[in-house]
């Protein structure tokens, strides 16, 4: 058995043209200033496919502009620069094609929910072409299947709800041959955290034998517990458009199942991979801000940086291992979703070393073969803070957060900003006082 | 012209049974405990309106239970506390109907923004039946108009898109009157805040005279501003309920429009009174932080508390004027959504007092003539720290925080929660430092 | 009786020439820099009182200069400023002549704990002249006896013990007198906080009616319950000083006693006005932090502001009274060490207005009667809370803080000093959820 | 040469009765209280170091005692909490004899700036006999020289001025010669910070070969930039102790001077190792930092965690390096003040391994050689951060912190400390927000 069944694609990200590009830039309020700006854009003749003006975030009378386009090549990019020097202000690029010759630019990054609509038709492995040696590949009715549930992803947007599958009884013996054989180990493997959330999801979510779990009953859950969500998607994504969609504390979720002749086998991500695997473990508010942590850390990331960061994730959220009291337990969910795997991991067999991010951001790793080393975490909280501070050691020149209401991601790159997030901190410091006041 | 076109009625909220009551409880996780506890709940025979189990955010591997049911009487909710004593701990009611004879009563408000979908059928005044001055009260075309759309509220639920509305000509006819009419009138008399959003929403959601804008639009745009969502409603709410909502960062809007034989009045609250006068303003930080201030207060105030919080609500967010500069202007939706009030508060006929809560709070204001006295607020950041100190100053024995992750309201009375509270405050910290270091 | 015997006086500040003047300024760390320097400075042939170099809190790696010069005129000024030009930056004067010639002055104010060596020759009034309706005017041994007295506060200087001073029979049974007839009174009229300490005085710091107590001894007491300290003084200061010696927690104390001729009566603070009526309050760490923001709130304040902290100084610290429970008691000093004034202020006769720094600022009072109103405070976190805001709405444009560390004040003015605190804050944080966490 | 020149006696602690304790207890505030409280403790016939009675910083009108004594044996600190339970609340032993038969016994530390005063006497080794391996063993007047100078840190108290000492015109050449060698050696050895603050100390505190500066001008002018104070040491203290001054800004310094036969050698601390090595050091705000988190995790420390914060101290402050840029640069005072191994420590015969506690807090030492393996600090704040975390999973129940402004430990155990620490936090971060909106 394999290990593969994860969300990461070890190969570099491809860049294809036209680049997705963002110019965001700010305009002084007065009279007309609006329209003048959305006449000089509408006049340069690009496809934009957005134009959004909101209040200033950085200036407290000016507007901000989003606008999004396919560039073409940097040349069109410091075309658009100069259009809009003569009334725009902090002009910022975002994923423009000529990284190397506009020193302000930086990877363009998801900056709202939405965007990450945009991810859907980037996927690196296409819904109907199976690998040769995936048990499904010459089976022509489970490619014709795998590819109607896929579709769902390709047009789903944010704020949809995900739409139900209705399973065969085919598939619902699948997911119940590895639903028996799991659960079963469980209580001598998983973490403490997963166990504990298991059984509510029988209790709410429908889990057990009877039928698979449908994604949007499950979402709707998480997002009670932590505010985590899922999303449906048709394969696998870049490292950096899933690690970028943690940020959001969105996981990117296949609806498909492994093909029955093999049940306990898969070499990709399937609905018994997320839904025993990962779910349980986004439930618990500690992990929830672990995984937000990789993806905030991923945001604007050079490729280097996502390269490492990417380690990272595949040595927690995929195959990590927890202390606990005396015990080593697993909480990653390639483990929990592989029983092969699930009982060599706390064998005597791997080399088990201390979670310590720089390191393991440097470690080599198979895909197709169990892990020769895991690294174990003190708890997610002690996880979460080491990540943060190798996320300080990386060279990116902007501090973000997730703004949770607006569902959006803050770049703190301005006074007025830093200002508004000191405040709403000062604010959290007179509620904290109050409760502690009142804490009998 | 009257003033009556506001969210507040003055009554005091009327008592009805059967009581909405929601028992909150935690259980010790050990084999089998919840399923045995979910078997006791189902025998007792009451019409359970909702059963959920989380992860408690208590004590690390509990669960908690929220079971709504709908109390006959407080004989009845003895008698389910005292079934559930044999094995949960922590048994919490909100909202029972023997407040005074259960001490650990608290009126019941919305832990959750789902449990907003409860207040559709509990609006004070029907949608037929309107009050015979109404200008519409006689014109059956009108009436039956305005139930079809309020039909949209009475079953809209959280998370759904709002429903388009095709306005008929005539409606839209009415929009456009008193869209010139108050436009021209806002650069002298509306709020700095106010001007500057307006043309956003002509550019973004379509404001101006050629359509009605629709909520759904102009909800996303809230949303993707401040957080801030809007509602379908079918008419006046409770106090509490409408007040309770603002905590959700939510706001009740109607969505039909006031009789087109009198364009420039109404005697409650429609679309024009919203998008005009109520909308411009939560697009702005500062004044989102400051009417979610008032709802977080509400949660659970006892009635005194409601009435108090809903005249400083009154005085504000529908009455309100505010200090710029050496100006005076307009920044309650009551005064900016009638052209007449809205001269006359700036001019020097009523009487003017700085805003301080405890007194506002005790000031009677009359529903159908103009105000005979405005408070003006120094700042939305300044008004919002008062009412956090006057809400400080009331008898609730409990902090609540909102979480906008997981879109819930957390009660700070556990010692947990306070340090998980005040680990995201230090999380914050470390984001914060690390930001200015960054800040060039 | 009069109520007169407290620390400030009305006049307003006298302006005396030469004016005592601090430039501030840093330099660029390099290969002989500092000596350059120096020599330049020693090359102005100006009248030096203090030099000092160490290292920079602005520029990491810069240094920063502080040179105090007493300045004959403006123009004296403007040269040194000019001579400096060549090597120093961010040069910044404080107290200099042409206050309002020079746009970057602001009033004097010490930097340092030892910077209040330099108020001892500025009292008002000195030492021997005594009014003409002091009870000890025309009794020359007396006014020797305060000469010799007043003479240690003349040399003091920081860092000393205070010296002992061998008080006589005639001094003691004054002060017995005193001491017998206001602790007769204090529970019936003295502020909670006040009861609280008063029997911890009589027990670890002498107090009695056998012998006055050493301020030295008193003061090593206050300064490990709150850091307050006392400091010998002579007489009154100006306000100016007198508020600015609070900002370190220094509180200036007369040592000599009145005349035993009337010893329930002086029309001056003597030593029975500072140990029965301030010293008690200094011990509790709220009023500490209260007196210690007026304080801050008075350092680099314009002489309007100062006049409005010195008229919330007296109506608190001096004439305070306060809300307890159903009660109010006094926590004034001036009320608590005349037995005339503390049953008056209780009874039916003066006004009682609530504590609202803004209104406080502008009430007259009287120097030589009872005053005929007082303000209660809720509480001296409250009344600090206040006091806070009222700072704010000053027109200082910087923060300051003091650090306990160095004891001295730290200009939060540039993004240096604003990020060491917040890093400090940050790490407060950090030991703060540790307590929480291991809180039982 | 050796590395012996260092601060920390590596023996473990030896026990010696009767054992220093400390009785802390609260008793509630009424009538006479007080009084019986002080008669029942003096009825106990056992020998009081200090009796205090203080306002109580846990319940907010309880009073709290400290009473030391020489305990004999357990047996009398149990008579002792027995004869106190009658009226006495939380009684809290630290240093008790019995630590293993009473539960709540924790190493004694001090608990006020005062309590170092307790240090003088417990010296590993008096100030006469020299090792027979010291430069001056055999001369006489040397050793009487030695403990002239060491009589002074005998008797010394907090508070006072450290005494003056007339230093001969051999010791000056000794000095000299130490000077001039290492001077010449920091331009290329030493860290930024020592060498951003060495010509500072030669402007302000009389650095040079002329004299050897007076500690009494040192400490002043640390004071001054971070808070650090000296105190004069008669010898080695134990690691706990001199540990436990750090928690306090305070570090014990000799003051006498090595033999002057030969200069460039000495087997223990003297006032060469102090001046050119620690010193500079302290001037930094971030190494102050780091210094006292050291000191404060050594508070009631086990002697085990003492003993691996001792190994830390030895590789940071004595035998540290750091990274600065591309370079690798000594900040160890064991390594500052010794030319040759601070030649070889940044030459390639050492081994040396990144700072990470844990691991250096294992790590064995030769106390007569230069160091095998050096560890590299990437900053102090970034080192201050590691001890934090390797001080958080030592097994200390309790957290502390340090109070600046009454120079004493608190021990965050109770709900209303953590309060009040909550409070003054709420306070700063007022203070940030004003300060980061003043910032231009």
């Amino acid at each position: 058995m394999s290990s593969a069944a994860t969300h990461l694609h070890k190969c570099s990200d491809t860049p294809v043209a036209p680049v997705k590009t963002t110019v965001h830039f700010s305009i002084t309020d007065k009279v007309g200033a609006l329209d003048d700006c959305l006449a000089a854009i509408k006049a340069m003749h690009i496809s934009l496919t957005r134009i959004e003006s909101r209040p200033s975030k950085t200036a407290e009378w000016d507007y901000d502009f989003f606008v999004d386009f396919n560039a073409v090549d940097a040349d069109q990019v410091r075309q658009v620069v100069k259009s809009l020097e003569p009334f725009a202000k902090h002009v910022h690029i975002v994923g423009a094609a000529g990284a190397g010759e506009l020193p302000e630019s930086t990877p363009w990054f998801p900056r709202k929910m939405v965007d990450l609509d945009t991810f859907a038709d980037k996927v690196l492995e296409m819904g109907e072409e199976l690998d040769s040696d995936h048990p499904g590949a010459k089976d022509a009715a489970y490619r014709a299947r795998r590819a109607d549930i896929t579709k769902i992803a390709k047009t789903y947007k944010t704020g949809q709800p995900i739409p139900h599958i209705e399973y065969s009884q085919v598939e619902i013996e699948t997911w119940a041959a590895v639903f028996e054989k799991l659960t079963g180990m469980f209580p001598s493997y998983a973490c403490r955290e997963h166990q504990h959330v298991f059984p509510l999801l029988v209790q709410n979510c429908g889990y057990g034998t009877h039928a698979i779990p449908q994604l949007e009953v499950v979402s709707k859950f998480l997002k009670d517990c932590t505010g985590f969500t899922l999303r449906p998607v048709m394969g696998l994504l870049t490292s950096r458009d899933f690690l970028n969609g943690l940020a959001f504390r969105v996981f990117h979720s296949t609806q498909y199942i492994r093909h029955h002749s093999s049940p306990l086998y898969t070499p990709e991500p399937d609905v018994c991979h997320e839904l025993l695997g990962h779910v349980p473990l986004f439930a618990n508010p500690d992990f929830a801000d672990f995984s937000q942590e990789i993806g905030l850390a991923s945001l604007g990331a050079s490729d280097e940086d996502i390269e490492r960061l990417a380690t990272i994730y595949w040595f927690t959220v995929e195959f990590g291992i927890c202390r606990q009291g005396d015990q080593i337990r697993a909480y990653g969910a390639g483990l929990l979703s592989s029983f092969g795997e699930l009982e060599y991991c706390l064998s005597d067999k791997p080399e088990i070393r201390a979670f310590e991010p720089a390191k393991v951001a440097q470690q080599k790793y198979p895909i197709t073969e169990y892990q020769p080393v895991y690294f174990v975490a003190e708890s997610f909280k002690d996880a979460q803070m080491r990540v943060r501070e190798f996320a300080n050691s990386c060279d990116r020149p902007f501090s973000v957060r997730y703004n949770a209401y607006t569902e959006s991601i803050e770049i703190l790159d301005s006074k007025e900003k830093v200002i508004r997030y000191a405040q709403s901190i000062k604010t959290d410091m007179l509620t904290l006082v109050d409760a502690l006041e009142k804490l009998h």
